[in-house]
């Protein structure tokens, strides 16, 4: 299954390239900066669930959904070249490379992130154009709610805030359901929707989603504990530097190690409820896959 | 004129306010900041261009052209909260108040101008629902694409890339038309198809914009040469002092302002070739008062 994924995440970075503008006129640098951030690797996994749901579910119109593929990892980099600024994480390297200001000055990675934000609505919005515009609408407004205020940035500003302080649990649980969370359920509703689920399905989609992302979420901040910056790619330790609560700091190692095999687990007894037409048993394999990664 | 200009920046206002989200919930900081920064004053030229072309041409559904108006001054607001960041502009004060990351800190100001350009593509999703919705499709997209790199954001761009060097007239006329007439040219153009114009009236509403949107920009540029930091509500001769290179620089006081009239007087001939059902002499006034603004 692992041959598998890499074939996979080797088709939705052509489906990303497909989608980017022609590096050519005069904002040649920003076409640039926007590609140099999209295209750094990473494991296209809002992509890759969106389009499994999809067609586990038995959608199979790819201008249906691949302007949402590519709009969600547009989205998803945009919030990482941003997060990674002076400013606000002040990261100079992601995924073994040099972070986007870095390399084309914070100025242009300010713009850099603005621009993959609003071409990620651009590039969305062609959707609207497929067989079945209605189910294009309901997944736009879906996309453009879970990166919004009331997820995404919601989640990073809670976490911004918290900076030095120490959250309670409930607090913590917002930020991992709206900061890492939210996109996922995006990715998994969208892919619902545009195969043209029922409102239940799309519910518990989310809801398998929402379980996904905070066992990712937590397998991160295991991760930023016991690996190293080569395994990583990032600098480890990174939340122990800036004092930063997490799961960890407020349960401890072995909680957390639990509540990622909990929340895992629950994603896939609901998976295991939907009436799939084929390719479920990747999607669990690729659930399992977080539990145990590296990186 | 001017009494029912102010009584419609006041309808204006409501409007922006009525879309704003509460400001309530773990996230209230950032709610906090984007009415900060959105509810910040200011001409309201866009949403006032957008709705006065609107009912000039027949259009009477609240609910389908507000959503808009809201979502393209967020789109405005959110462009000056990033552009005035210590990276880019690094301004202090706008509209004679502090700049949003000055209040809330510069990661809240990064983060309030991203939930600001998120939040604009939610609301103006909310026209969706209009009675003709094939026409806000149409509009949304003008939106996202003249708000993005083929529009405000490519601009931009090229503007900072510019920072020190001299562009020749090509690509100050690029910088002018992108960075500032191409979120007129969406205000004018969605006004026209969501009262339902046709393609070439669509099409003509376009060029007004460029027009009206490079005369307000040399005018802008005079401003900053002519007036006092008292009149303008942020610093003068600001351009002088980052060696920007302007019209005026490039070809003189003189030829600005005969620019500047020229750009307005066309862009008033070709009002007078619209269909209009009412308010023309409005619009034709708001254009004209361009030219002679103090601030």
């Amino acid at each position: 299954m692992r041959q598998q994924m890499n074939r996979k995440i080797c088709d939705i970075e052509t489906v990303l390239k497909k989608y980017l503008p022609d590096k050519e006129g005069y904002q040649k640098t920003i076409f640039e900066a926007m590609e140099y951030a999209l295209m750094a690797g990473g494991k296209r996994l809002r992509p890759m669930f969106m389009y499994e749901i999809y067609t586990m579910l038995g959608g199979s119109e790819p201008d249906a959904i691949e302007p949402f593929m590519a709009a969600i990892e547009m989205i998803h980099t945009y919030s990482l070249i941003h997060d990674d600024l002076p400013a606000m994480d002040n990261d100079e390297y992601r995924r073994g490379r040099k972070t986007t200001h870095v390399v084309y000055g914070e100025a242009m990675g300010i713009l850099a992130g603005d621009a993959l934000l609003n071409y990620a609505y651009e590039t969305a919005s062609k959707a609207f154009g497929c067989e079945y515009p209605e189910r294009a609408i309901e997944a736009y407004r879906v996309l453009v709610s879970k990166a919004g205020v009331f997820g995404m940035v919601g989640g990073q500003v809670v976490d911004v805030e918290m900076n030095g302080k120490v959250p309670d649990r409930d607090m913590l649980k917002f930020i991992y359901e709206l900061k890492t969370a939210a996109l996922l359920e995006a990715s998994f509703m969208i892919g619902g929707i545009m195969a043209g689920a029922k409102k239940d399905e799309v519910d518990t989609l989310c809801r398998i989603a929402r379980n996904v992302g905070i066992a990712f979420q937590i397998q991160d901040d295991i991760l930023d504990v016991t690996s190293t910056t080569e395994e990583l790619g990032k600098p480890v330790k990174s939340d122990e530097k800036n004092e930063k609560t997490t799961y960890i700091t407020l349960c401890g190692m072995e909680a957390a190690k639990k509540a990622v095999k909990e929340y895992s687990e629950n994603a896939v007894a609901l998976l295991d409820g939907l009436p799939a037409v084929n390719g479920r048993e990747y999607v669990k394999w690729l659930v399992s896959e977080l539990i145990n990664r590296k990186k």
